[in-house]
């Protein structure tokens, strides 16, 4: 079988540094290693618009962003397909067609549909676009086939709610579609990386991100401002790692060849850790590592999306590009789908001529 | 403004004579007006699956049925658009962002479908298609611009709910769609015709209905079983009107010129009323009369229907050109759609320009 990969973002704003080592990185490595027969990169802005709607504005505005934040990481096109969403129309159809295989309560169990809403404060007045997310997802990743999905552990339901739409399709309409495997994060600090503040979730209403495409000075200011370990407060005492927001970054992001380059005291992060928790390692110390650590990870990053900033006509020629892959993809999973389903009528000779021969005896 | 009208039936049985009164035989008049710019009856196979996921055979088989029942009560292929619904893509796309602008809670609110789910005895497990089936007639009747949707009072709740979606989306996008009218029946008897049993819905599986291509014993058959008054048990009783299933038919289809051909002793349906009432007129010869009445109704229409089952590629024809044409429409709708949320990123020129000129600043 081969091995197709689907995986994206919502294009609400900027990416940021969460994002990177939750799951950009790693989209980068796996597009890399050449294992994958097709990859595909989506601009989820039809799903943003699920609770965008009175604010399009903000969807559109930012599919730039995104596209320009991937390229900056190194998602290539030429390896690895990048869509938006919305161009790819069998993706609704699919989303259609499914919904008739969930059930209302079913959906209303799903755990990371009931956090997202309690998250956005929709009591009430939960758009159904929204409510029903977790199926045109199942759409997203089925009309490409996909065999795996790389996502955070908070999304695990969600794949769980695709398998059973695979599972139902299959046993009611033939084996048609294919069986997505999830992909966790295998860096437990990637899984969540907490804001600057030590929030657990980064924000832009909150201020606690460090973008992708951040400058220097910012980066810089960001760090220096960040949440450590609120009793430590003189270089002498103990300090604590758990919570402690510029170790969860260092085992995010730090690399070993950053210890010679920039704190050739320490041979490595546990050293650095094991004297922190000792006492005797102020906090600035360790900030001004980070930074430097940031620092080297961010600039190429950075130089990357100026480059394709100059030439915003191109970056939407890719993303029409690769929609325009994708949708042949999709649209013949959809012809499948039909076929299946067998409501592709006026192809269908068989049904055509038993009727011709039933309504023949009956005249 | 143009006039247009939308409507259609689900494709799960052959047609009955309830739905000829109810909508039918007035949908071939309107047709036969000319003071519509364009007319387009839906044979909704989508819609039926909602609830018919598990069977999409049944709906699969019944479309021809509905189809030769259309042509044979008059529907003209040269004078309306008879289309299949799930070969218009369109529509599934129009319900997709249509989702956005309504809440769970008010699709929960919906009386129709409130009592649909009653009637179904689904309880606990409710399709999601069959949940959200008012967004998907929503883009039903805007993907068409329909400003004329014929339908039962128990559809009341279903237009409004497109008007909400249109006001909405106007609101929130600019003026692109178009609030359509219900279109009443105007006679209170075809509102809802009862089974021959008196039962207030006519269904296959409680086999009361007659059906248009029910053949001249069968309809007299189920006329002589008819339920009348079950006081009424002498001649010279007086008899109930009622709940008198009989006199409902006749209310539905007597018309002023049966009475000199076969009951020439009434001057119309008045008289023949008032003498039941009084007493002394015993079912048996209203049941007579009621007969003849459908076997002239009927015969035509069977006859008409005998003469397209003997071309059954010709009736798949003329579905898939009106289905074709359909389409075009819906697709135009679809793209203005669109353009109005400023989805269309690829074509929009003023997009690109000005995020162009924002990064050449930022660089």
């Amino acid at each position: 079988m081969k091995k197709i990969m689907l995986t994206g973002d919502r294009p609400t704003g900027r990416l940021h540094v969460g994002h990177y080592v939750g799951s950009l990185r790693r989209r980068v490595e796996l597009q890399n290693t050449g294992d994958f027969d097709d990859i595909f990169i989506m601009i989820a802005d039809a799903q943003a618009l699920t609770d965008n709607a009175d604010n399009p504005e903000k969807v559109r505005q930012n599919i730039i962003e995104v596209a320009l934040d991937y390229l900056a990481c190194g998602l290539d096109p030429e390896k690895s397909t990048l869509l938006i969403q919305s161009q790819i129309p069998e993706l609704c159809e699919l989303s259609f067609y499914y919904m008739n295989l969930v059930t209302v309560s079913r959906l209303q169990r799903n755990p990371t549909v009931k956090s997202e809403i309690q998250m956005r404060n929709f009591e009430a007045s939960i758009p159904v676009g929204f409510f029903t997310y977790p199926i045109s997802q199942a759409a997203d990743i089925t009309a490409f086939k996909a065999t795996v999905v790389p996502v955070g552990e908070d999304q695990m339901p969600m794949l769980e709610q695709t398998k059973e739409i695979v599972h139902k399709f299959n046993s009611v309409y033939g084996e048609t579609l294919v069986e997505p495997k999830i992909l966790l994060p295998d860096n437990e600090a990637c899984m969540r990386l907490p804001g600057i503040d030590g929030k657990a979730k980064m924000s832009k209403s909150l201020n606690n991100c460090i973008y992708l495409s951040e400058e220097p000075e910012d980066i810089k200011k960001k760090v220096f401002s960040m949440f450590t370990d609120p009793t430590h407060i003189r270089v002498e005492d103990p300090g604590k790692l758990e919570g402690n927001t510029v170790f969860t970054y260092l085992d995010a992001f730090c690399r070993p060849e950053y210890f010679p380059e920039f704190l050739p005291e320490y041979a490595n992060l546990d050293e650095l850790k094991d004297h922190y928790k000792r006492g005797g390692l102020g906090d600035m110390k360790v900030k001004r590592f980070l930074n430097n650590v940031l620092q080297a990870e961010l600039e190429p990053i950075r130089n990357r999306r100026k480059e394709f900033q100059k030439d915003i006509p191109a970056v939407y020629e890719i993303l029409k590009k690769g929609s325009e892959k994708a949708e042949k993809v999709a649209a013949q999973t959809l012809s499948e789908v039909k076929a299946a389903m067998k409501i592709n009528y006026f192809d269908d000779e068989e049904l055509i001529r038993v009727q011709s021969e039933m309504f023949t005896e009956k005249n």
